[in-house]
């Protein structure tokens, strides 16, 4: 037996997004009764909601993500408790749990915020001891429950990007894995051939 | 070890669409060397693409499909060959390999199509002798590397939602599952609060 449990948010009009980015639309254009059928549109920024960052946010690397293999998007999952951490620094006890080709998510709880202006304005921040660490364990995917890593200049999102480690913001429900020992992380992003893309992110655990 | 197969359709600018549906548009707004970041935009109707139906397309179900549990995204895979059928029947054979809650796929080959006119107008539809077996059978989702299971008015549609089965259109490298006995079918759609959304569709084999 699965257990699976969604990580990703809702995409709804007006949704809460990154104050640098425009807002999301989405609006319901047919209708049953009129049309005999109902079709909603949206319009939308790649780094709205729950996504993934490649490279080719912030670099001039050219790898679009609807390039890169399903296999880098899924993996073993480790969960890192860093809450009440700000900034978010390397610990010892890391060395022995994050391994090679993890996927790991950080559970800030940062993610109650989420819906309030201070969700974006006072999120904690990485530490380059922490980037600089994960660089050395080659992880494939670090994830969050914050809107991102790091503010301007982004020095955090340059050090995983330079060793190709793929970013997932805007998590939910990290709490839920807090005394889970094995999962496995599921978060292909849509086939879009842009810079990032949205991604419905799943944690699954044999039960 | 496990082989993933992408079953998705690329998302792109002007991609095809149903001659029903409004034009994709995907553009880039900022620049590295203007914004320092790149960001893209997209607008898209649900049914674009790689994509799942639930009943409120058609019906006066206000499900929406953020609303729909992850568990009936996910599920043993059934492969059917319907190569050069239409429409497509129920054949005696079904009865034994398909059972409850499979995702059925049907590979029609009609995914060549994709990109010309024929792909929309010239299509293989389903018969109701095939929708009502796959409502005895219970199975949670049928896909296929079609547009559609059937023209205005939609009646294999109908039959399908009514019994509360969900549809995957416009997959495709479904010729990679022909020599494959068992797998897994993963395709949990972004959590759009709408009638539909677009998917990542994954097949997986444990090899």
């Amino acid at each position: 037996m699965r257990k699976y449990i969604d990580l990703s948010r809702d995409i709804t009009h007006d949704m809460p997004v990154h104050p640098y980015d425009d807002r999301v639309r989405l609006y319901q254009d047919k209708f049953l009764d009129k049309d005999k059928y109902v079709n909603y549109r949206l319009e939308i920024g790649m780094h709205s909601g729950t996504h993934i960052d490649t490279p080719m946010h912030l670099t001039d690397r050219e790898t679009y993500i609807n390039e890169i293999p399903i296999e880098r998007f899924v993996g073993r999952g480790v969960l890192l408790d860093v809450r009440n951490e700000d900034p978010i620094k390397f610990k010892n006890e890391y060395a022995d749990i994050v391994d090679d080709n993890a996927i790991v998510l950080l559970f800030t709880s940062h993610s109650d915020k989420y819906g309030t202006k201070e969700y974006y304005t006072e999120q904690p921040v990485i530490d380059n001891t922490l980037a600089e660490f994960f660089v050395r364990k080659n992880i494939k995917m670090l994830g969050m429950d914050l809107p991102s890593p790091d503010n301007y200049p982004f020095e955090i999102h340059k050090i995983l990007f330079d060793n190709n480690i793929l970013i997932i913001e805007n998590l939910t429900n990290l709490s839920e894995l807090m005394d889970v020992k094995d999962f496995e992380v599921l978060a292909p992003p849509l086939r879009i051939r842009a810079e990032a893309a949205m991604a419905r992110v799943i944690a699954v655990i044999d039960i």
